[in-house]
């Protein structure tokens, strides 16, 4: 059923969210002006303005900063951290006002409580900071949410080899099939046989912060080349009628509801 | 089994948060200076000290600027909203420079793909952004979202009921079991018998908003007052050897996997 379901979104979603946008995008615009306070007024505009400067960046060495600041930050701190520590160096503001370090708490799917991956979490801001938010008119920081889920679900993961590894040797790699902590990390440790506080475990998630981190960084610069295409086939609310993931049956069973349907 | 897993972990939690924060406070501390960048300095010092600063505010008015603003800005960035639209004008900076509207991507789960409900994830970011990381060095902000999440997936919702309500009339209300925005508002599409894009389910999500806005302000109105206690009881990591929720049979049914153990 899964692979049924997921065939028959393939052409369906933008129609869906570009409408969406639509009927939102009216209030939004009207109250994005910056005027209204004028104390530190440029510090402001440049954060509540879309899109924000970006310059392309070197996905391989976004992700190695990202491996690195895991073992400060944890995981979705950390691409946050990877990519904006650098747009710091690069462009400045809005970037240096941006308080990275809050965003510990996205650890462990939000203070261990396993829901969405910190990385994927992470992921989103930045796109959405960056790009902006569909009610501001722009859909592509959407879109790339979207292909950062997808993508972190349907990937062996971790894929980024980081140049100065805390862990030597093969890492055992697994694919979630899901967005979210718990499903990730325990599909992982089923695979690696090893406990949540192991050295080895710590290690795959950093991996993991790096590999989100390259991919993100790589649809980013394909925007700022006006290239980006988003990928995704995944349309949850127009083919199963509910907020939701792909995957139903794995925590449904044979079971699977129907939730109430629009009268046609 | 819920219910015994739950009452294993009243007395544990606090030791294991207050352990881990000691591990990265060092390296937090050396790098959460203002000093390296001249340019808007100030700004960039009000965002990346912590605490925020914070005045009391109404839970009521909060709740209400939550409910109006679901419509504009949808669940996450509504509770984010509904907390920082106040404190610009009681306070102004850091919450000036703060890019609320960009977290529209909070919505339906995260661009529909229903893993944390926005509301939780806005409320967890608010709590974080006042109080601060606790590799910082303050623990409040990571309890008080364990508070948030329990606290919702305890509750019958939505409690708060607006002023101004868009749809009169009693409404149903469901506990979720869950901090999940596809179980939440599964829970709810069934027992209303409404669907997804009706305007009584979108009235539920903007008094969920509404409900969680309300709880969070309690919660930092009592930390301002040096009063907060912290009342989750939810410890995974030490509880199951995984990061999750605390209602394993919902999803896994009768055969909950035991995942690898730290060795004794």
């Amino acid at each position: 059923m899964t692979e049924r379901k997921k065939s028959q979104c393939n052409q369906e979603r933008r129609s869906l969210l570009i409408g969406a946008g639509k009927i939102a995008a009216g209030a939004a615009l009207v109250s994005a002006g910056s005027f209204t306070l004028p104390k530190l007024a440029k510090a402001k505009a440049a954060a509540t303005q879309w899109p924000w400067p970006y310059v392309k960046l070197d996905p391989a060495k976004t992700a190695d900063l990202a491996y690195e600041e895991w073992y400060r930050v944890f995981c979705g701190a950390a691409v946050v951290s990877s990519v904006f520590s650098q747009l710091r160096e690069k462009v400045g503001e809005p970037y240096n006002s941006f308080p990275v370090d809050a965003f510990v708490f996205l650890e462990g799917g939000q203070v261990g409580w396993g829901t969405i991956c910190g990385s994927n979490a992470g992921a989103n801001m930045v796109a959405n900071l960056i790009v902006g938010p569909r009610i501001a008119g722009a859909t592509e920081g959407h879109l790339m949410s979207e292909d950062v889920m997808q993508w972190y679900s349907d990937t062996a993961l971790p894929v980024y080899v980081p140049k100065k590894p805390k862990q030597t040797g093969e890492i055992v790699k697994t694919t979630s099939e899901s967005p979210l902590c718990h499903v990730s990390v325990g599909k992982w440790m089923k695979a690696a046989g090893k406990p949540i506080g192991s050295p080895e475990r710590k290690d795959r998630c950093a991996r993991v912060a790096a590999s989100v981190a390259f991919n993100l960084v790589t649809m980013l610069n394909d925007w700022k080349d006006g290239k980006y295409a988003a990928k995704s086939t995944h349309s949850p609310v127009k083919d199963f009628g509910i907020t939701g993931q792909f995957n139903c049956m794995e925590c449904h069973g044979n079971n699977v509801p129907t939730p109430p349907m629009a009268k046609k």
